[in-house]
């Protein structure tokens, strides 16, 4: 029932997938989640395949940073002129699964525009600031990044340096740098790309700091392409991997910039300088718990291809003999090969879930705030933010035991598996840094605990936490 | 007694070195075994630091795999014009020193030709062969490197398919790659420098195989550096590090090579077809355990540069306030950053002792064989392998949490950490294949389990072993 079987494989290989017990198609609709989402997904691999100028002209690790990225931008024309003819109707599940073809994982030119640049201006813009940014980033009149974290500050955010002081005078923030630890750092594509910046900056007026708040600033020229006056900005250098984006550095040295850049649509400042605070304070939370729900699947993914390639090596790879005179047999043979590769079959399976389930708690949350209740946030809070910490550390581990299980092979790029771990590996550090996150998630566990030995049950309980204050010992905790 | 103390250093860094309760040069003397090593080396890296060609022009992160290696191909020249001045006596010791200051640990070109082609000739060349090879290696007339592993075998070297049939009508050997998998896959320095391999090849005379043995080709005109008729060469493409070194593979069509193209120091083959075999067949085992004492003491270097870098910039780098309203502090001062990196400094040291250890124990190994006796040799492979494969393993996850706990710098190569883990981690497949070398620990563990548990100590124990069939249960390994 394997429909991976072709003519021309590697016998090996074919032998193997005659064992298989199940059908493969029906695991990967489960994978895909419905049969239409994995049927439509093969289609639009097979016309990838097709259409060789949507590939790369030789393997991308070949190449520097300078032509990685400008092969991506090659690609970026393709893929807009062919979204038009394969995803007529612009879905956007199918946008990013054309996405995952044709720019792997290593970033392309407006990738921070779709993934941050826009949903800032969807979440945060008034009806009047959308009406004006959206359009134009939709139809990539300009091409936007996100700017938080600073050469000197990035789990600490309320330390930011990058500071917006209001004048009243002439209704202008003036946005300023006053030290190096201020610079902005890190941006994807922002050191080539981007010519409009979401930048985060502590918003001063009539003496107070409000704290950290969005701006929508443009940096570039849009004809030159040079920095605008009072903004340097620049390129950070290679990284682990991902260097196909373009991370970048900015500075400003007091840039004005009009009133009704600040993203508007939680909180406000008027133009006498009176800062009207936004109505859900916690909805920043709420993004966090979203984001690392994603980033879980994403890492599943990581680890589930690193023990796809690492099976298949072992299936053909023979080396040894375990009877002595029977001939080499395959690695695959080996208790130690399976102890090292099967445990992360296991891993991404549970992973996958992990995510989904967390993104489902989300989607509760969003509809209880809607009903004006919040309450659920602190426990989902401690269980995204541990899972996130888990799942990248053990998605690391486990990735380099598929790379290690293919000896000299899987040091080569030619076996993807260094890439896939340097990927992953930054996922211990974005999106909050593993050890403050398991330290969170202490914190809570703490509290509970503490709540539990005092028998103080909290008014309303989550179900996730229900289980700590029951007296029935065979209760188990949801997830 | 911090000697490091320099004046424009970052203040928080120097209040740190302040604290320091001991001579940090007594320590460095101890590190480098003596103080007339540590004051030469300090000589080396000052004189070094003066001569501006022998730095990179960039950093190496922003060059491809080219320019890195015509890049090195220069400093080789201006290395060779500078150790002429400062290393006259041409002190190998000395020499290494200036390597590593030169070329770091990416690779250079003509490194196999000096850590493995000159070696082999000097301990598997006889008098006649050494008396040609040598001098010209010496004088780089050739640049050779060491060709064993091939595309489908590592680890079952027994299983070589390279194959070196002799025809005794002609005195020459008939060197051939018989299948895609016979393919030599790895050797450095193979794809665009080498003229000259070290090809080990399963040895056939007179229809009986002799298992496999090493043998002088030439592969490359020494004026086009074109391939010889019937020798194809090339590239394998980028690497997860050491992408300076041009790996490369190897395929041999039938190419007579003479009979005295076989190293003739151990076995022999006479003119006849005669097969001689060497008198010491364990050897080559010796060998082995030397060259991972040196692999340990590497790693341990490794793991200490990490610590290094995690400790300098978790002294500078202040994020969160502990009592708040305090201000910020040192990330040093979170128990969990100490917790992350203090270990790591232990380990390094341990790690260094285990590799002066095991390199102390070959030496008095090669003392025995000298008076016939190779009987510790047992316990010698098990002791080196298991170190090898610990301490390979343990110095990647410890430099995997100084990078994590650097935070995102960590993932820039401006770090140096990315580079020190892709480097070290190549240390837990090569020189035999971690689990592999696991295994050969515990089946020498599970024999002497066998003879304790029938009471049959060995009529000679070494040392090493001695405590596990002593009954007096205070006695511990010597280790």
């Amino acid at each position: 029932m394997n429909r991976l079987i072709q003519q021309g494989d590697n016998p090996l290989l074919t032998e193997e997938r005659k064992k298989c017990t199940f059908d493969t198609d029906v695991l990967a609709t489960i994978f895909h989640e419905s049969e239409q989402t994995f049927r439509r997904r093969r289609e639009i691999y097979d016309y990838f395949l097709r259409h060789k100028e949507l590939h790369d002209p030789e393997p991308v690790e070949f190449m520097d940073r300078y032509q990685k990225l400008e092969n991506a931008e090659r690609k970026l024309l393709m893929f807009r002129k062919h979204t038009d003819i394969i995803i007529p109707n612009k879905d956007p599940d199918d946008v990013q699964t054309l996405t995952s073809f044709v720019f792997h994982s290593d970033g392309y030119p407006v990738r921070l525009h779709n993934i941050m640049g826009i949903p800032t201006i969807l979440n945060n813009a008034d009806d009047e600031q959308a009406a004006e940014w959206l359009p134009k980033a939709m139809n990539l009149e300009f091409i936007s990044t996100y700017a938080q974290t600073e050469l000197g500050h990035g789990t600490n955010l309320r330390k930011l340096e990058t500071i917006a002081t209001y004048d009243p005078k002439t209704e202008e923030f003036i946005l300023d740098s006053p030290t190096v630890t201020a610079t902005k750092w890190w941006p994807g594509n922002l050191a080539k790309v981007s010519n409009y910046i979401v930048v985060v900056a502590r918003l001063l007026s009539n003496g107070k700091d409000h704290g950290p708040h969005p701006f929508f600033v443009q940096i570039r020229d849009p004809k030159t392409h040079e920095s605008l006056p009072g903004v340097t900005v620049g390129d950070i250098g290679p990284k682990f991997f991902i260097n196909t984006t373009d991370n970048g550095f900015l500075q400003f040295n007091k840039v004005r910039i009009p009133r009704r850049a600040m993203f508007m649509k939680n909180a406000k400042l008027l133009p006498d300088g009176t800062y009207v605070p936004p109505v859900h304070s916690k909805l920043a939370y709420g993004t966090m718990v979203y984001v690392r729900s994603v980033t879980v699947t994403i890492m599943a993914r990581y680890l589930a291809q690193a023990a796809t390639i690492s099976t298949r090596y072992s299936a053909i790879r023979k080396q040894g003999e375990i009877e002595p005179g029977k001939g080499e047999v395959s690695v695959l043979e080996y208790q130690t090969q399976r102890y090292r590769i099967f445990p992360q079959i296991a891993r991404a399976w549970a992973y996958e879930a992990c995510g989904r389930y967390t993104k489902k708690l989300y989607m509760e949350f969003l509809q209880g705030i809607n009903q004006g209740k919040a309450d659920v946030l602190p426990d989902l809070h401690a269980i995204s933010s541990v899972l996130k910490a888990v799942v990248t550390h053990q998605v690391c581990l486990g990735i380099e035991q598929c790379r290690m299980a293919c000896g000299g092979h899987g040091y080569s790029t030619a076996s993807g598996l260094p890439q896939l771990f340097s990927l992953a590996v930054g996922g211990c550090t974005y999106e909050g840094e593993n050890m403050v996150l398991l330290l969170q998630c202490a914190r809570y566990l703490v509290k509970c605990a503490a709540a539990v030995r005092l028998n103080k049950k909290p008014s309303r309980v989550s179900p996730i936490a229900e289980y700590l204050f029951s007296n029935d010992s065979s209760k188990k905790c949801r997830i």
